[in-house]
């Protein structure tokens, strides 16, 4: 039996991820289990974490399960990625050794390592998460590299309470960039993106110009997600269009990819588009939209206080769902892993 | 029912205190039980702790919890605790979803924040804690900010085990500054004031010049606990005749408002009060009183080895006690929750 | 009854160490055991640490008790080991109050300090460890300081798996030194000689150059063995000779002693062994002996590519030993220790 990992949902089929969303309703109606009885995952943070930690903690003992935490901190742990090298540099270990050792500890491995934000064509190799998955011995769960899968379905769960149905099928979605003083990660970008067109929903992307519109490869699974799940994908640069019938809106901030690592180049251009804030006047053009984030978020930078405080703001329910979908994964990995 | 936290003795009635400690020293006797069994606890320290978080992590396993550690580090976290604020600056999450999530999460959640050290009328504000105690949907505890309950609690649970009686009236207690290189935070002078009084004990405050009384806050909750508890509030600056017959020793070194935040100033003055120190000869004036202090200390500034290794020390006793108190404080906040 | 520390495989009898390591090897059939329930042990980490963090704290969880990890960082816990001092400069507590408190909350202390790497006259007197083993009412464990005991089972263990015998005697076991671009510390040097003496190997110790033999109390150790357990001893600096009819090859870098805490002196020798990388040639000369290492390595530094990644390398295996064999360590101090 092949070795499964949750790198991405774009692995799974929907079958799979329907049966860990309806795994996760249930854990969020009743928390408590033993499907991780006695066993363990480490949770390796090259980008520290509180959120993330807690509830993968969290979750790991509420199935009676212990989680170690590894946090060699930013950057701090050398491990040598290449095979082949001479490792006479800073790298004091292989990811080899590593993953194998760790994967002789624990039943999972959880591995959170941001981008490195210089060059885009190394990040959008996700070696960190790859490296791992190629040399462990037990399953790899993605904590957000260049995508975060937990989020994706922590979402779609909180939409699918919302909306009081597994089929989100027809609902207009609006992944809106939004103003942040720095150029940040497009991870939560690209994935609300594939989990939106994976269940079919009619989604659009709204950000300042073409320059902001996400990788080839995250524009390329939303086509093709929308090709299989029905529902259909557009680009657009005109706020009120976009916010028009929306059932759903989905803020976050990203940089731009053609600028990237060359941050004070975009800077100009980002400044420009601060007024894409999600205000009041925005929501009411909508279908009375449920409004959602992944969090932290900058009040009154990305979102006004009248719409983060809004009842139809659902991004504390979004992030509680963090512990429920993580548990429903963490189960449904361990169930399908070779006995030990 | 309105959630009860756990931020200064002084919000508890005395019947609630009384039964905290009772359960303590039940604790003490008998290490386990499941009063936290599933639930769990974040410990979110703004600053660094290794006996707190020692006593309260083990603490949540003694009685069937878990406790999460999130250690931003000193000042690593920014969070905006201002309402309405536009948040281009440093701070990446408002306090509201931060305890708003962290209460999907977890059962409890105990802070640490130590004063900034600038500028004492904002210090005493105690916004940190207060923000958690706003927003949080779970009850908070104080794991000392300008007071620390937990260790008022753990210090008389050490009294009555020493007098062998939970009646601590009429004893004379003399709560002494000592000399310590640095300024030090005046929670746990506070807090031993606080706690002596509510007691009904026979309190002096023992300090080098009118400049280090403590903050009127906290004075005007000691007079007003003498009023209800009996007992007596004295400030003295004669070393010799507070000694004399006192049944209780409490060290603690701090800086004198007056001088907050100008610190070189206050400098020269506490460099003249060096022998302040606990030593043999004033243990001598006393009706062998026992000395106590809520470390760390150091020894031969603070008070002499003679002191420290001393039958009289109860030092180490009341450290223990933090296990057990915290463990009756988790116990009685879950009991009293609404039901999740 | 005594406290029984671990704080040296020396300080034990060979009986203790075939029990701990019979013990070992059954919690490495069947993972579980209640040997720690309701306990708890505290792993006071100086020096950072991955892999004996997570062994350490999934071995309490695999018994049933709690690791708490204490990590005050790289020498960032100013702690007073002197007695007598005034404490008036950059320590803010005293070992003894250090270690009496921990002991009132755990039942077991594990300690990693290192070396400081300045003068070796300080650094062997294992300050930190033994002010730990001095005041501790609770048995501690050595997390590695000038020795790494728990390495030195994990590796006993490993061997006795891989000639399926507990009786290693008789075999020829060859320590030799590597290159690495640093001076490392002796500790791991210092255990494999002990061990592979002690348990009666014909042990032979390959160095560049007689600068390079460990500190005399470990070779006086590792004589004294030889007499009690039979086997031999032997210094070579020629690399052929020395691996010729090996049966155990095991690698380490570390700092030669007569240049310690002046490692620019030292570094030019270093530089010209380089040669002594373990490699295919090298094994072909050997009786098909098995590799290993305590990790981490530096692939092509330390060993090829070639040789770690070949059926005869045993440092994955010897690194789970490491969760078994500290297993098996905990219960035996737990089942030793006074009742509480």
């Amino acid at each position: 039996m092949a070795l499964r990992h949750f790198l991405n949902t774009q692995d799974w089929s929907r079958d799979q991820l329907d049966a860990v969303l309806a795994q996760a309703a249930q854990f969020k109606r009743s928390r408590f289990g033993d499907q991780l009885k006695g066993r363990s995952i480490a949770l390796v943070f090259f980008n520290p974490s509180l959120r993330t930690r807690t509830s993968f903690e969290l979750g790991a003992f509420q199935l009676g399960g212990h989680a170690v935490v590894l946090q060699p901190g930013k950057d701090a742990w050398p491990i040598e990625f290449d095979f082949g090298t001479v490792m006479d540099g800073e790298a004091e270990e292989h990811i080899a050794e590593v993953a194998r050792v760790l994967g002789r500890y624990v039943d999972l491995i959880g591995v959170r390592a941001f981008p490195k934000f210089v060059d885009w064509t190394v990040d959008r190799q996700d070696r960190v998460l790859q490296g791992f998955a190629k040399y462990s011995p037990v399953p790899v769960i993605n904590m957000e590299t260049i995508t975060h899968p937990c989020q994706e379905l922590a979402h779609a769960l909180a939409l699918q309470e919302h909306f009081g149905t597994t089929d989100l099928r027809g609902r207009k979605f609006v992944l809106t960039w939004t103003y942040h003083p720095k150029a940040l990660n497009t991870a939560v970008a690209n994935s609300a993106l594939i989990i939106a067109t994976r269940m079919g929903m009619d989604v659009t992307l709204l950000c300042p110009t073409p320059e902001y519109v996400l990788d080839e490869r995250y524009m390329g699974w939303a086509e093709a997600n929308v090709v299989e799940s029905g529902g259909s994908l557009h680009i657009s640069h005109d706020i009120d269009s976009a916010y028009a019938g929306a059932d759903v809106v989905y803020a976050k901030s990203w940089g731009a990819l053609p600028y990237f690592g060359q941050w004070e180049a975009e800077k100009p251009i980002r400044d420009e588009f601060k007024h894409f804030i999600v205000d009041e006047r925005k929501m009411a053009l909508t279908n009375d939209a449920v409004f959602s984030h992944c969090l932290p978020l900058r009040r009154n930078v990305k979102a006004t206080d009248a719409v983060m405080d809004s009842p139809r703001c659902i991004a504390i329910n979004e992030a509680e769902n963090r512990l429920h979908v993580q548990k429903a994964v963490m189960a449904d990995l361990i169930r399908h892993s070779p006995q030990r």
